[in-house]
């Protein structure tokens, strides 16, 4: 973004029918951050519902109340909002995981326990019409550009990467026996799950998440 | 589609450049019923890739090469170009399944295995550009029509169903144990295999599909 881009973003907040409110440039920076802010919470709920594709621009700006015309001050593209939507779950669902798999007062497998029961909390709240950002954004690789494929990949392998090491928790413990790999089981546990919560969505019921998850627990002790 | 539609549509399909070609009702009937099936091929095509949203009706008449505007006179909507489509990727993929488990010269868990390695080809030949397109458009069910989503979900119970009976099958030679539930496992099957197409597409390998039914194979028979 330009210098001239920033001041015609500034302006095009503050200018409305009345007159234009006089802000100093602290406050414009972070009107803009927020305004971002809001734009990017609104892609990921538009995203995690229905793919990168059908969310259009326009009724993301009418959703949060930004002017028509403006979105271009925020973002160079809409390939560019689509980055910042990848991340912005990326770190949320980073935090949700590391909270959860981090949490020693339970043995590991009750962690993942735990994160299987708050994603089926997670399904319902939306009554089973937001399904997981990257899972949809996965789907539509066909259109949507091959740069987001290789970070949609990545942050899976994140994902896998803290499983991997809350089963080899589990394994230490020998709660899991020694022959078994939790490289390998976090992938199968991520595979099975992207599936469990497209089928939910389908469904609308959490009975595939919680069948997924009981097979794979008792798989995985045996 | 009334009368008048009808010979529209005929008229469509033989006035071009040139003169007229004169067609009997027989001829007129047969052409129609061909540009029909191209349109929900090539329909078929986009969705595996990229899903319904996605595809634009017009891209579609290009690839065929029907003229634009006479899309409505095959099909009164999109919704129902979509239902056709779907109807038809289900007949394909029934008359697969029942091709591949009841091939009595293989075991029922051999038969299953040639499912995996057929979609393993599959995913290969269009360089995993293309994947399940009852789990695309599952995805999109935020925006799809509701409509779809009982028989997105009608579809997978037949695919699952038909796997039961493969599994139930291999029960009853003592290839899996008695204790196991084929109709449990075939819904454990079909949520990992959805994930797995998934996982492969973004990944652009097939190890996930791979790894996926090694996993399912392996636990089963224990």
């Amino acid at each position: 973004m330009t210098a001239s881009n920033e001041a015609a973003s500034s302006r095009a907040l503050t200018t409305g029918r009345g007159a234009p409110v006089r802000m100093d440039r602290t406050t414009r920076a972070a009107k803009r951050r927020d305004t971002r802010a809001a734009l990017v919470r609104c892609g990921v709920e538009m995203c995690t519902k229905q793919g990168f594709q059908s969310t259009g621009i326009e009724e993301i700006l009418r959703e949060v109340g930004v002017p028509k015309g403006s979105f271009y001050h925020f973002f160079p593209s809409k390939h560019a909002f689509g980055e910042a939507v990848i991340e912005s779950y990326a770190e949320y669902f980073e935090r949700k995981l590391e909270r959860l798999f981090s949490d020693t007062s339970r043995p590991p497998l009750e962690r993942l326990r735990a994160f299987v029961e708050d994603a089926e909390r997670g399904m319902r709240r939306y009554d089973f019409q937001r399904g997981c950002l990257v899972g949809n954004l996965g789907q539509e690789l066909g259109v949507i550009n091959q740069a987001f494929r290789q970070r949609l990949e990545e942050v899976l392998l994140s994902w896998q990467h803290h499983t991997a090491e809350c089963l080899s928790q589990a394994k230490s413990r020998g709660d899991i026996p020694a022959d078994k790999d939790p490289v390998a089981l976090a992938e199968i546990f991520w595979i099975g799950w992207e599936g469990a919560i497209l089928r939910a969505k389908l469904a609308g019921d959490a009975a595939p998440m919680r069948h997924f998850a009981d097979y794979f627990f008792a798989t995985i002790v045996k």
